[in-house]
């Protein structure tokens, strides 16, 4: 059913059942999303390019992506028949009444957002779009991409007008990897929905309310929630710059950043995050460019993009301060990271300081070897790294990631095994006086010593 | 009774009444907690270098701070005897078990530190140091003051040996105008103490359990409890730069900020602050500088404080913009700065960014008139600024601080007042729907227009 002209009061008497939404993007976020709204009784056509992604998912098997609560999910809403997948997605855009994109957009080699495999999307979308149809973009993407970029393309396309013959909408998603279903359903945020006018806002409105139970906030125009988005995340990029800031400090001083922070914090006004070794993933280290390339105001936000990611050198400073304990230069060295995806718990390396640390050792030491129990050893050496199972030949020992299993390390095992006892924890996971007993030199982040 | 040397299950026995307190420094955070402690039943000497203040304090007359609740406080506790002041700070250290500095440090031309007053101080207390006493630093100051600078003082004007006759301790304050009283009875903030020792830090901790009814958390030495309070305080320099920066960055794509940040903030993981004219006060635009000094990691402190300091041309900027439409040259202009206090309610000007404001504004427009209800127009006149009770032959209006009459400004009168009818509002009051009805061209921090 076409939604933009209907009135307030007959939007809120329609059945979930009688809407065909479209979903262009089957990844790690798309998936999900396709799937709570399938089980909301939305009829659901998923559109990938990836044929083995979507006939996988129309035999109600999830196509490998590690999500909680996913695989029985999509088993389900594809019994129902709520969610279909294919990869006619101009066919999909013809039979729906609602598009939502949510495939990520990256940086290229310059750090300018790469906007190719949207554009393909809009194309698809715009071929079929007819009269009364609403466009929804979930994906975060640099200020004015909505308005500038997909309403333009999909008015030449269809020869539609917008805010006439159809409705434009950016709508972020909120979603964290491993609670992606749960944050659809508005686990910790309310959705924020910003139509490109105040019919397509209040369509937003009455979809997201279906699937979030916690809220949904309309923003006046689709460049403010994605301002919204982007700032949220920026935030946390230059507060984590503020905290490895803070760390540096204090180590100067020889004191601990995280006595610091842990009574600071005591003052309810005081939210000061942890220092680490980098920011990883697809959001924090890539929205900033999104702000950045927009506009001049942009000292605060290069310095603190700066200071996080030379915070991998200083990993490698702690290692060579470690190794010079033990009389070892750099160079001799053998290197055991362990954790190459972003952050624990996911199997996903997208600006991993893991990978980011590994890359710069790879000139600087003799040998470099990884393991993280996210990824196989096929996985690790089709990345282009050599994998290690046991700690033979080591001398210095790298912790990237707060992976469980990491916790569990069983160091009086790993002492017998080691050429050299080194460990640099740059996540707050080790117990250093344990260690230290154990003959170990120790390096923290967070830490004067 | 002298406390250094007692055990930790005498120290729990002792009677506030036994012990006495010098307190030095009785302005508006040292009144308030002399105030308190005699409240506790502890004796306190109030120390001051002013004897006008001594005298009325010994008369149980509140010299004038304007804090609620401290004259009823003053005039109880002078009644009662628990609470005397002298100008005699030798004596009162003889005289005290343990000492109290909370005096404000400040800084110089160049932005260094200035610790000549506090040195003053230290050099009474140490005159009149006796074995078992404990000296305790409340003042925000820079880090490794307490124990480099006021113990190094101590142990050469005493002849006495710190750890061994004496205890040295940073407790620092976390109090602000118009609630001090409640704030050092933890209204917000379990207190933070640092002891030289373990048994200094005991007793700091018996102390302050007193008075502080929501916690005391210990930290390692007193180095860290300065580097608490200055990082706290230098966190919300940061985001309040980071504020700014979102608001300039809005306002170039032509978006509200405050509309990015309140969705934004619906996120519990974000908290961004509010854009304004600039940082003011003791505290934030003062303490990055007891970090700046102190070490090499400085970038984002000194851009955070340049961004902050920066929004004084910003406002005028906006000025300029304002009288553009109306045609009038800056220079011609006769402009009206609402607000010379560094924020509503509170009669202090240190580094307010009304003043800055003004005094850029002195050499730019044809003339600058201020009106704070805080200030007299004796108190502006001294200042060395022009005094203006109405709105004639004003052209352009600067609100710099959100004080509750500038909320409740009549607009239709003023219209009739002013020569050109323009607003400046830094500080998010005005209702601009209203004031443009009524004619008036506005520009406000924190909007897109």
């Amino acid at each position: 059913m076409k939604l933009y002209n209907l009135s307030r009061v007959k939007l809120n008497n329609i059945n979930p059942a009688d809407i065909t939404i479209s979903i262009y993007g089957l990844g790690k976020m798309g998936l999900p999303l396709a799937g709570v709204f399938a089980k909301h009784n939305f009829k659901v056509i998923g559109v990938d390019i990836n044929k083995k992604t979507v006939d996988s998912i129309n035999k109600g098997i999830n196509p490998v992506i590690e999500e909680k609560g996913l695989s029985s999910l999509i088993r389900k809403v594809t019994k129902t028949g709520f969610l279909k997948a294919t990869t006619d997605g101009v066919e999909a855009s013809k039979t729906s009444d609602i598009k939502i994109i949510i495939i990520p957009i990256y940086l290229d080699d310059k750090n300018n957002p790469d906007l190719s495999l949207l554009k393909d999307v809009v194309k698809k979308i715009g071929t079929g779009l007819q009269k009364g149809d609403i466009v929804i973009l979930e994906s975060t993407a640099p200020a004015n991409t909505t308005l500038q970029v997909i309403g333009k393309m999909l008015e030449k396309i269809s020869n539609l007008k917008l805010n006439k013959d159809f409705g434009l909408a950016h709508c972020p998603e909120r979603i964290s990897s491993q609670t992606a279903i749960k944050d659809i359903e508005g686990r910790l945020c309310p959705k924020i929905v910003g139509g490109s006018d105040l019919k397509t806002t209040r369509i937003a409105e009455y979809l997201y309310k279906k699937i979030n139970k916690r809220d949904v906030i309309s923003v006046q125009n689709p460049t403010v929630a994605e301002l919204v988005k982007i700032w949220g995340e920026v935030y946390r990029d230059v507060n984590i710059a503020f905290a490895n800031t803070l760390y540096l400090s204090c180590k100067e001083l020889g004191v601990d950043a995280f006595e610091v922070i842990n009574a600071a914090n005591t003052n309810p006004y005081c939210r000061i995050l942890t220092p680490g070794p980098g920011v990883g993933g697809h959001c924090i280290p890539v929205y900033p460019y999104f702000i950045l390339k927009e506009n001049t105001n942009n000292l605060l936000l290069n310095l603190s993009r700066q200071i996080n990611d030379s915070m991998s050198t200083h990993v490698i400073y702690l290692a060579k301060e470690a190794l010079k304990e033990k009389n070892i230069p750099l160079k001799d060295a053998n290197i055991l990271i362990l954790g190459i995806a972003y952050r624990a718990g996911v199997k996903e390396v997208r600006k991993s300081p893991g990978i980011k640390i590994a890359l710069e050792l790879n000139s600087l030491s003799k040998t470099v070897y990884v393991n993280d129990p996210q990824f196989s050893k096929e996985d690790i050496e089709k990345l282009g790294f050599k994998y290690k199972e046991d700690f033979t030949k080591i001398d210095c020992i790298i912790i990237t990631t707060g992976e469980k299993a990491f916790k569990k390390i069983n160091w009086s095992m790993v002492k017998t095994q080691v050429k050299t006892k080194i460990v640099i924890d740059t996540k707050n996971i080790i117990n250093k006086k344990a260690l230290s007993n154990l003959g170990f030199v120790t390096k923290r982040i967070g830490y004067a010593k």
